[in-house]
C-alpha cells in the first residue's frame, strides 16, 4: 500500500500581496527514507514572516523557494521510520520539511527535542527559531542595559513577545507596538510591557512619544515603514535599532525610503540580524529561554489553525498582522 | 586706539542651497580678555561640512548658530594677549572662535599645537577634525580588517582622504568615489587608492561594482543619497556603514529615502559618528596620524582661499563638491 502524503507548493511568485493563488495543494505518493535518512509525521507548521521573502526571486540571505517546490518551513512532527542509528520511531524532532503532512528528512538536518516538560510545538516559537531570535537581538546586537528604554514592535508576535518581555527580565522599561486593542492589551497586562502602543489609532505616533519620556535607547525592529520611521525620530544618542524584519514591506513593490539623518545626528548603529548566523548560540539561547519559561518568567501565545489546507490562509493573515501570537499550523 | 574686528555673522538661514546672502560681514570693536581669557588673532579658519547643520535650525547633535551671531568653527591662530598663565602672546592655538580674524577664548577651550615641525594649518585638517574622524571611524567603528574592501565617498576629501590612505595601510582595498577626473586622478596617483570612480559620469555605478568584485565589507559614507544606496547594493553579509556625513542631502529640503532592505538582508551594520563623541582617545589618534605622516605614509591637500571675506563663497563651494582637498581660508 503506497501512503499519500498532501503537500502545499508555491505555484507562483507573488507580485505584491501573497494570495492563495499563489499556492497549489497536490497529493502525491509518500517516498520511503534510504540510509542516513528518517520519515516524518509532522504535527505542527511553523508559519513565519520570513517565508515571504523566500517566495520571491529577489537575491536574499537564503535560496529562494522554487516554482513548484514544496513551501519551505520549520515542523516539529514524530520519527515514523528511521535509516539512521540517531532517531528512533516515536521521538519527536524539529524538521527543515515545509509544508506537507509527512516528510523523508536527512538525519543531519533534523534536531530531537524534548516535549516531555512542553509543548513540542514551542520548539517553532518560544524555544526555537523567533525566542532564540530574540535572546540573540537583545544580548548580541541591541546589549540593552537596565534603565534603558526599550521598543520593540509586532510586540505580541512570536518575536517581539520574547524579545520585550526578556528586555523587562533585564530592568529595561519596555515599550510595545501592536495592532489592535486586544493585541496591546495583552501586551501589558499578560506579557507586562510598560506600555502598548495601538498602531492603528490615529495619533499613535504622539502616543508613542508619551510613553517614551527618555527617549528610546533600543529599537527592535519587526516591522519597519512608518513604524520604524516614527521610532527613530524618538531615539536617544547612541541608540542601538536591531533591524529584524520589515513586515510592513514584504509585500510593497518598492522599498520604503528611510531617513537616515538622525543615524547621523544621534550616532544610532542600525543592524541586521538573521538567526542562522547565530546556530553556534543556539543552545545557550534555548537553555536561558527554558530557564525563564521553568521559573514563570515568560508568557506566550500560539495562534493555531487547523489543517495542511489553511496554511495559505494563515500565512497571508499573517503577513497582514491578523494572527495574534506565534501562527502555527496543526497539521493531526 | 581701538582694534576693529571682522566678523561674518549668519544673517539668515538658508532654506535649501546655501547663498551668500545668508552671511553678513561686519566689523566691530575688539574686546579685551578678561582673567582666564585668551586674546588670539586667527590665521587660519576651517571650513567644513558641518558648517551647514549649524546654520539650520533643525535639531541636530550640536547647537545652532543664531542669527547674528559669529559663524562657528575651528581656527588656528597666534595668542597676542593672554590673561591665563597657560598660555603665553606667541603661541599658536587651536580655538573654536569661528569666522573672524580676532577673538577672545576662554583658555579652557584653546588648545596649543605644535607647529614646528607640521604647517599649524595641519591641525585643522589631517591632525584635526577630519583626520581624527578618520581614524576614528576606521578603527573603532567600520574595524577593517586586512584583505577587506572599502569604499570611500568624498575620497579626495579632508576625512575620506585620510581614511583611504589609513585604509591602505591596515592592508585594505581601498575604492573611493569622487566627483571628476582631477580628483579621482589624485585619489589613486597620489594618495594610493586603488581605484576611484568619478561618480560625474554616466556609468558610475557599473564602475563602482567592476571596481569592487569581491564586493564591498565597509563603507566610509561621507556623501549619502544615490552614493551611499550604490554602495549598499555592494554590500557584503556583515559588512559596516560608517555614517560620518550625508553631505548630498545638506541643502536637500527633504530627506532621501533610503532603501534599507540590504540591511536586514546582508546583516550590515551601519553606525553614525560624530567625532565630539570621542574626545578621550584625541590625542591618540593625533599621535598615530603625525607617525604615519613623518613617516610619509600619508598625502595631503589643502585648498585655500584669501579672505575672511571669502569665507561664505568657499563654503558654499565646499558644499558643492567644488573644493579639492582640506579647504581652508587665509587669515594673514
Amino acid at each position: 500500500m503506497t501512503t499519500m502524503n498532501r503537500q502545499v507548493l508555491l505555484a507562483s511568485r507573488p507580485t505584491g500581496a501573497v494570495t492563495e493563488s499563489n499556492f497549489r495543494i497536490v497529493d502525491v505518493p509518500l517516498g520511503a527514507p534510504r540510509d542516513g535518512e528518517v520519515l516524518v509525521r509532522n504535527h505542527w507548521l511553523s508559519l513565519d514572516p520570513y517565508m515571504r521573502g523566500r517566495m520571491s526571486d529577489a537575491k536574499s540571505y537564503a535560496a529562494s523557494v522554487q516554482l513548484g517546490d514544496v513551501m519551505v518551513g520549520q515542523t516539529v512532527g514524530e520519527v515514523l521510520e528511521s535509516r539512521d542509528a540517531r532517531y528512533r520511531p516515536g521521538e519527536i524532532v524539529l524538521t527543515p520539511l515545509g509544508w506537507q503532512i509527512y516528510g523523508v528528512a536527512k538525519a543531519d538536518a533534523l534536531t530531537a527535542v524534548d516535549a516531555r516538560r512542553v509543548p513540542a510545538s514551542y520548539y517553532l516559537g518560544i524555544l526555537g527559531m523567533p525566542g532564540i531570535t530574540a535572546w540573540i537581538g537583545l544580548n548580541e546586537i541591541a546589549k540593552a542595559r537596565a534603565g534603558e528604554t526599550l521598543v520593540v514592535s509586532a510586540a505580541s508576535g512570536a518575536v517581539g513577545s520574547v524579545a520585550g518581555q526578556l528586555a523587562k527580565t533585564a530592568g529595561c522599561r519596555v515599550i510595545g507596538i501592536a495592532g489592535g486593542r486586544a493585541k496591546c492589551d495583552y501586551v501589558v497586562d499578560s506579557l507586562g510591557f510598560d506600555a502598548c502602543v495601538d498602531r492603528k489609532l490615529d495619533g499613535w505616533e504622539d502616543a508613542l512619544r508619551a510613553a517614551c519620556p527618555d527617549g528610546v535607547d533600543v529599537d527592535f525592529e519587526n516591522v519597519g515603514g512608518a513604524v520604524l520611521e516614527a521610532v527613530l525620530r524618538l531615539m536617544n544618542n547612541a541608540a542601538r535599532v536591531v533591524l529584524c524584519g520589515l513586515i510592513a514591506e514584504y509585500d510593497a513593490r518598492a522599498p520604503y525610503g528611510y531617513n537616515l539623518r538622525p543615524l547621523l545626528v544621534k550616532r544610532i548603529r542600525m543592524q541586521g540580524m538573521i538567526v542562522f548566523d547565530w546556530k553556534h548560540r543556539y543552545a545557550e539561547a534555548v537553555d536561558v529561554l527554558r530557564a525563564h519559561l521553568d521559573a514563570g518568567r515568560l508568557h506566550y501565545r500560539e495562534s493555531v489553525v487547523d489543517g495542511l489546507d489553511n496554511a495559505p490562509r494563515a500565512l497571508i493573515a499573517l503577513l497582514n498582522g491578523e494572527n495574534f501570537g506565534k501562527q502555527l499550523v496543526k497539521l493531526v
